[in-house]
């Protein structure tokens, strides 16, 4: 029996999880395709390929580190190729995955500057400067900022941290987490002088997990030689050497590259900026629909709002956990749970990856009958409301 | 490259025509298998346990014979299997598969009687009855009705028909067409007493086309003895007499009865009962659709309306193909064109096989899109009114 | 569970029956794509692309229609196009294939005369010359000949046959199966002017079975115009229409063109004569093994010594069933029965299709392993002689 | 194109590396399902399934914990879970693995004391016991040992080593990497008092690469429980308590999972046990075939033997990888390369995984005519005399 299909629901999952999004077809095939030898000549080709292509979506010139893990561990590996005990960076508790980004750099013995938020918007750059400002003796060694935040539905605003560090004249590297924004929405890892980009393979990339990365800025590598955290399995010197002849210093998850390569491609051949139009546009036909029904979006401000995902707030009293059960079982759709301090009293949509206007009327009246289905008062029509909203821009 | 992403459009392709429909992964999967070798052991027991399983969703306990041919080919087979030169065969023109069946009949050298409709309901029962009333003589060999009509969305009462015969005590056989019919609205070979049941795998059976079927009764069997058309490739005899032991008297089509397997697991899984019910529901959502919309549902009958697929008359002085074109390019949906007569003047919505509430709003919302993007008058808030139907049955 | 591993076996099974062969995973993959819809824009590309492969293949810029169907329909296909009831054939018993066709013929109302062999070599070209130049009234209306006799393991010199047609300045069509040889062993339809060419998918093409050709002359689709057998299903002239742009009259087998798209990619990609030379060169290391174990090749004619397949007799007294059996069982590969008199007195070693030296090794070590084991008297070494052989051509 | 076809080659490649292993379609299938939440409840049972399953295949009761992550990084996850920075470890150095082990050991911070060997056979229990027996302060917290030494084809005997252990009293942890011995050869975590097992998904287990783990037992618990290195990708505590009820603490492979499930049940439906045995008895008709080509087995100590793999010296003065890509060029074979001082001295045979005779007579036949293809001395017939010994064993 199917793995996803343990009780017979007609008609294909709807996975609006905000990641891992749904895999298309034509890269589950090409990972289907048979493990081929990584020292052998064929392979040398797809790596080379590979590690090309995927500059051009992190808009790089630089290395790209690809490990054959998930994403947690691309986290680390920023963090241990660029730090040392006892270090002190400053982070932004943007949500719920800048939480555990920062509990992370906790356990391995770095210590963290906390710029809170309510968790209703991106990272305050305000307080970033202030804090660099006042750090005269640079003791501070790097920034890092979660660029599109998975728990809460909003976007920090990358060029603007990077023109608070170069305001402040502060030496302080710029690490990056866009696991869940990197080819859903604009990310140049170049231009905004990021020094680490850390991203995974199951969001925008529309792969299964299990591949994760680390763009990484000359700044960033000189920082490398120095940093003093023990490393191995995520060491990038290793990983950039045996790279230039497009092979990998361990076994790499071979069938992914394949998906990969081939994820690299519908990208591209869509177009990056038609990619971030169509997330954008599908965004905001969601946040009509929850308007329209009633219900607050979690992030508040307008110029953080996600083109991933979108975060519902549910009224007082009402369970999104229990929404979210209905949902699952009626409606054979999987949405988000509410992270941390969000929990029960949110749910989240994810409207990302290879997903189109049809996919997201199929979600968008799977939450409004769930709704009623489940007792959560609401004002009907959101559904309609986001495809009046898209008739008009289609 | 995909086939079917020939130019790169996201999100999965809504493939809502009135068959073939789409093929669930599960399936795929089993067609995907290595072909096996047809007259080993192995194969044997595949056999014997799919010409089981297809008995359950024919209701049938009488042999299911099964083509490695598309549809088309099962209807020659119900003919040449039971029919001369020169025989008379009443046919009853519900629309434009009727129509194509008469002149497959005629182009095999048989003589067809027709019952004409106005294509806008199923098979005319009295006329039926008095036709056979006035064939005293029994010139009549057989009694051909399409039980589906897809052109049209109209399904015909075969129990009404099967009466019509025996009231008129008519020793005519019944041939019944339900290639888009079977395993998405009931069907009972058996207790209707029909003669012939013509059936194909991309429909109901959620494959891909290249399976056909002739279920067949022990009354059909003796008439085949005597039948003179001429038949090599289609005769029963051979089938029957190898599917004993669950082999086949040639090549079988190894890797789509592998899918057969699979799919009628999943229907037996869902029950057929909830797989019919499920059919009804979103046919009667999608009327609703179309109505608010201001159009009219093809079929007038409302006894008569098709759980499998609606086909929708547009408004005068508006084509029905350039709002097709229009939702394919805009929408990545396929809907079926008006066929014969109504070229152009309507289109077909199927709404059957592996699909789902959220699927069903997906390409409900998709049409109207589509109708405002194509600038063909209507009412907005049609799949509104479908989701309200849903959830109040949900 | 999967259907070719009713019991757990290591080891990709050996599918070694002279067809189906092998299907590659790229083949696999993409029928494993969704089915699309047989109507809209993109399957016209598909249609002119993969009707134009084809032709290739066959060596013809001639139609070459595709039937929906497994090859024993192509074969009918032939007959009920070009000829009428009670018109006279003249055909070839190579062997069990060639039985079957001429059983077809009888059966759809055919007088055949038959010229005999006695199943160890290919069509007699001379006593063919013999009948026709007897036949001066030209009552025979066509010859039909079994190119690569799977039966046997015999390959028929076409060219020569067309040579004693034309020398008897006979009318006869030229019909002829080569549903086993082609894209394995050189055919050329135009060239050898060859009336009507019958071929399937699950030999040469790499293909699971479904899908069975007619290449068809001018001469041929005159004679069609007055061929009075009826035919409907597989009537060529609405195929022939529909095909100009790239259409079929009724629904395709779509995934099996997308299939037969790939596998025509692979055979050019890999080029016609290097896959005859392949193939020429695994028969000739397969009869060196054959030859040392002490056993006989049932061809007994080198000029018609097939490519594709090797049927070995075994010594009096042993049951070449048994042997099938214990190989199936212990060494997990499927070999070909002895058909009609072969039966249990030959097996029949494929090696056709996707097929390396590599796999061929394994082949014949298997059946050396199995002679062994089944106590059928042999010398050991065949499978190092063939070894040697390919060494020494490599 | 298919990443495995850069060039046209017939036949399925043959993957003869000693990992990744050929991976079987069953499991691609298995892995080709769509992605899953992985926080909904339909995963949850799968993790638990999988989670009980493992556990049988290490055969221990005790934690397994699977990381996202390629093998090399089980081997940083048993370090750094038990050891604090300057604990002393004494490795065996069997070969170029445990050499990269110790390597890493030294990345990490940690103090390896070495016992080396020749590479041609496994560890060398006698020198551990003395250096335990010497070790009278404890300084040595942890044994090291590569079960199965991928670079040379030598099976450490574990049992050995914890009786050693056992006998000096000693309170070393005993960490075993079995990354290449899993599921190949027999091991087990609880009886051999094993405290970390490290092993990989492409091995034994037939998975693409991307999976690996941890068996954990309760003394190695409870030393992390001091242990000092930092660490949280790798960090067991997290993970065990959410294994708990089927989850992970971060994103796990989903799809590799349901492979893992799969390959799980194909293992035990064989049997381990046959499993073993079907290894040993291709290990010792590879040797044969060695043997009879007039070359040398590197390991030398028959005791040593694996049934994983067999790594084969070359005369003097030929090139192992001028025959490596001789082999894949002519014969589309993958073997293994020499690592470290065997570089162009040696290569390896892969006989692992899903592999039956007839996939090593295909192996060690296309080394035989490789080795006459790149004009390496050798004595013919050594593929007859594997062949000879598979018959009077089968």
């Amino acid at each position: 029996m199917a793995y996803f299909e343990s009780k017979r629901v007609a008609g294909r999952h709807f996975l609006q999880i905000p990641g891992p999004s749904t895999v298309p077809d034509r890269i589950l095939r090409a990972i289907d395709n048979p493990t081929m030898d990584h020292r052998g000549p064929d392979f040398g080709l797809l790596g080379k390929q590979v590690l090309a292509k995927i500059q051009t979506i992190f808009k790089t010139a630089q290395p790209v580190v690809i490990f054959p893990a998930s994403g947690t561990g691309a986290w680390e590996a920023a963090l241990c190729n660029t730090l040392s005990p006892g270090d002190r960076v400053l982070m932004c508790e943007t949500g719920w995955f800048a939480h555990l980004w920062q509990e992370m750099a906790g356990r391995l013995g770095i210590v963290t500057d906390l710029v809170k938020t309510d968790w209703r918007r991106g990272a305050d750059v305000e307080q970033i400067a202030e804090r660099l400002a006042a750090d005269r003796a640079h003791a501070i060694k790097a920034v890092a900022v979660v660029h599109n935040e998975t728990s809460t539905g909003a976007t920090s605003r990358i060029a603007e941290v990077r023109r608070a560090i170069d305001d402040a004249k502060h030496p302080a590297l710029l690490l990056v987490d866009t696991i869940s924004g990197l080819a859903s929405v604009d990310y140049r890892h170049d231009e905004w002088g990021v020094d680490v980009t850390v991203s995974g393979s199951q969001k925008g990339l529309m792969l299964p997990p299990g591949l994760s990365f680390n763009a990484v800025s000359q700044k960033a590598l000189k920082a490398s030689e120095g940093a003093k955290l023990p490393r191995s399995f995520w060491d990038w010197k290793p990983m950039i050497a045996a790279n230039a002849t497009g092979y990998f210093p361990y076994t790499p998850a071979t069938n992914l590259l394949y998906g990969l390569d081939t994820a690299c491609d519908m990208l591209l051949e869509e177009g990056l900026d038609n990619v971030f139009a169509r997330h954008e546009r599908h965004a905001e036909a969601t946040r009509r629909a929850v308007r329209h029904w009633g219900m607050e979006v979690q992030c508040q401000d307008p110029r953080h709002y996600s083109p991933v995902l979108t975060c519902v707030r549910l009224p007082e009293g009402h369970s999104a956990n229990a929404l979210r059960a209905t949902i699952l079982e009626r409606f054979n759709m999987s949405l988000g749970n509410g992270l941390g301090q969000l929990n029960d009293r949110a749910f989240r949509i994810g409207h990302l990856g290879d997903f189109g206007d049809l996919q997201l009327m199929g979600t968008l009246s799977g939450v409004e009958m769930g709704l009623r289905a489940a007792g959560v008062p609401h004002s009907p029509g959101g559904a309609q409301a986001a495809l009046d909203y898209l008739s008009g821009n289609a």
